[in-house]
């Protein structure tokens, strides 16, 4: 570096982290005290602060000058209240021009008195107060362009107004994130992750830890992406299925997992990502499969229970951008076997063949059938057709065209894919003979199964799609803070 | 397939799944019941359940016959239990035969009268019971030879007989994981990441999840794995700071990600791995960085006394085979500031610049210094020089050699690094090209920064060295139930 750019450096180092009055705090070292100063929070400027005298940081949501006054709107994530700047006892006509000039999304410390309003303040969620501003800093300056604008990105589609396109939103994720709505979908969506492993960790599940660089594609070598490991290659999990699997024969009973997957898919849909976040199941069990499915289907509950009681903001929130019905449940869920289904559809002038796989379509129009006969947005499909699932699920042994597995759904969509494993290491290769799967491939998997293995199952969840479909949206992409999919890896 | 081995096939399956008393059970469908039967746990097997008759599933650990008797050891995770199959009234002598064939790490169903014995079993965790087996079906059978006795995977090492070396046990590591140091190693790491989320998710943090492949190498491109990406590549996220900073700058405010992390660091050393699970933490501060180091190293004490206080039982069944000094830790934690530890360093002798970096064994030894002069095995060392740290790193306003940057140490092992991060885009910029770093590939990541960016820092810790340090385990494989390093990438 030069001479030159080395002083510009430094000068500029001394601006930014010991600057400006606010900024100049931030230079402390650990002998200096923090100011004398507690900041508030947006959400609690509540009439029971009137008339004191208050510090805040925050960003500047809107700003409008307006003579000798100019009107702020102040934001902390979903909260903002409105901010005061006028010509008088505690500011002057240069502070009113400066706070005029701050740009929208830069973040400001300012001092202020709260003060209680006659009329409520409608486009604010503190509607009750006011701040008059005595002081204001400015602790990081946004651009004055904006790649896209807050109030187009929250306005519902069809109001003929300015909306933002997905890919913009995608583009510009950083600013996309802070909208109320994007908000409320991601803080949603780690309240999944909490149920999910809440409710699991009190049912006497282990979490597991699983890698996602593997040495042999698992499934034949399809969808797969392919990483170079030092001298040779590697695959990326596609599941983390056999991991699970070995836990459970090396005694863990019950393991989840929640964690990447990734899927080499060149699929370019609203509902496929190439990468999404698993949320996996694996147990042993004791007389009967349906013992993993109501395992899981009581976990879907409780996660449909706790989002209903605990995150109704979020969701009003989500709704006022995007209407969707209340989602429905039942009681014990609702359990069809895939004959059943097939009948449904049949009837509903549906043509298909006894062991054909579903269709996307056929899906979503069964799920409108099952909504209107039994009043419920999720339910489990079991028994499917053994010949369009994959090679270690274990056959029905009451009817071998059929098999011990089964989907889940959430207003017909599928959101989980699971099944009995076959658990006999002899059953299994020939199972992968049937497949035509390269057995020198699988071999660590099938050995797996040699030195006495419970009868098992489990499945897989996308948590994007469940978060999509619980909140009635319509793309994945939504409900993924940085998705990929074949066309996008930034940012 | 042809036809014969389609009736190989179906022959096997009846015989799987609906072939012995025990397993017939599995081939239940939906409308018959479970049987009337309820499966005991080995660790309830206490004298209150003398001379009752139980059903218990359980793995043969050991078996010995002689003469008109078979003793079995019978097992579930850590617990097991002797029991006894007799000539008498209630088993013939083919059935003493047929148990004492049975092989190790079988899995059996067995119906028992449970009785108090008058000399405790010293060699079984249920010591006051055994049991007197009137039926017995195998579940699942294993293989007759094992590639590993888990009688010699809990030696400890120095007792001059047979013990298990490392690759064997990872090769093998359905098996190894089964011993009862496995099982208490995993069960505790389980417990660190629910800890560490719970103590966070308390801190009003949110869960975020970052995408793991990435379009750009985000440190200059050293030590990453390279990916092909339909008609391009892509990379493995060497960390997920960018996406913690940019949920930062998006207003999340604190968050937290638990998630793979990939090094393509050719380094095969008892600490390295390529793959494993990072804790990371990032969060906007008020006034002083301190703030995050303080939020961070309450989270690290709460892990630790969380373990201390809920993982006694795991803590013990490890150091039996891995005897350690049990782990120390003071509050508030320690800081020491660099400076200091160069010279306690010299004091000790050691030869070193101010700005150096401080290399593997003066770690080490510094730990060993530390915890003499301050009985402690957990510190902070804060106020690293700037040379050593990476671009995005805060220089220390008042003295621009030394930077708002820290580790944290274990037994004198770095477990995490962290820091302050530049929040300023123009600044960002300068360090990077002070770095050499090509700006063009960093782009996306300045740029999140130039609408407004709170202060902010933090860190990423590496699970399995926290549980490997935590239990005074000397090689992080032990640690991570399926390792990954330069040469090893199964199973």
């Amino acid at each position: 570096m030069s001479q030159l750019m080395q002083k510009q450096t430094e000068k500029r180092l001394i601006k930014i982290i010991a600057g400006g009055p606010a900024t100049k705090l931030l230079s402390k070292t650990k002998d200096s005290k923090s100011p004398d100063r507690e900041l508030v929070r947006v959400q609690d400027l509540t009439p029971e602060k009137a008339d004191q005298l208050i510090w805040l940081r925050a960003r500047v949501h809107t700003s409008r000058a307006k003579g000798k006054q100019c009107f702020l709107v102040l934001r902390q994530q979903q909260f903002n209240v409105q901010a005061l700047v006028a010509v008088g006892d505690r500011a002057s006509k240069q502070m009113v021009k400066f706070a005029a000039n701050i740009t929208k999304e830069s973040i400001v410390d300012v001092e202020a008195t709260v003060r209680k309003v006659e009329q409520k303040i409608e486009s604010c969620s503190q509607q009750d107060v006011e701040l008059h501003v005595e002081r204001i800093f400015v602790i990081s300056q946004a651009e004055p362009r904006l790649p896209l604008q807050l109030e187009d990105a929250v306005r519902p589609d069809g109001e003929g107004r300015a909306t933002v396109n997905q890919d913009t939103r995608l583009d510009n994720r950083v600013i996309d994130l802070r909208t109320t709505t994007s908000q409320a979908v991601f803080r949603l969506q780690s309240g999944v992750c909490q149920l999910f492993r809440d409710t699991l960790t009190k049912k006497g599940f282990v979490e597991i830890q699983t890698p996602k660089i593997i040495s042999a594609a698992s499934e034949g070598g399809a969808n797969v992406f392919t990483v170079s490991y030092f001298k040779t290659s590697a695959f990326l999990a596609q599941s983390p299925q056999l991991y699970k699997q070995m836990c459970i024969c090396a005694d863990f009973d019950k393991v989840f997992c929640v964690g990447p997957v990734f899927r080499a898919e060149d699929s370019n849909t609203h509902r496929h990502l190439t990468e999404f976040v698993g949320l996996d199941i694996e147990m042993a069990f004791n007389y009967h499969y349906h013992e993993v499915i109501d395992s899981i289907t009581d976990t879907m509950v409780q996660i449909f229970k706790g989002l209903r009681d605990n995150f109704q903001t979020e969701i009003q929130t989500v709704n006022k951008q995007f209407p969707s019905e209340p989602f429905k449940f039942l009681e014990p869920t609702l359990r069809l076997e895939y004959t059943e289904a097939v009948a449904m559809l049949r009837e509903a002038g549906v043509e298909m063949g006894d062991e054909d796989d579903l269709s996307t379509p056929n899906e979503k129009l069964l799920g409108r059938l099952v909504k209107e006969k039994y009043d419920t947005d999720f339910y489990v499909l079991d028994k499917y057709p053994l010949a369009v699932r994959p090679f270690y699920t274990m056959p029905d042994p009451s009817n071998p065209k059929y098999s011990n597995s089964y989907d889940m759904f959430m207003r017909g969509e599928e959101i989980l894919s699971g099944a009995q494993r076959v658990h006999d290491a002899q059953l299994l290769t020939e199972r992968a003979i049937h497949h035509q799967i390269d057995l020198e491939k699988i071999k660590a998997y099938i050995d797996s199964f040699r030195y006495g293995a419970p009868p098992h199952g489990g499945g897989g969840i996308g948590l994007e799609r469940v978060c999509m479909l619980y909140l009635g949206l319509h793309n994945v992409r939504q409900t993924s803070m940085f998705p990929r999919d074949p066309k996008r890896l930034t940012p």
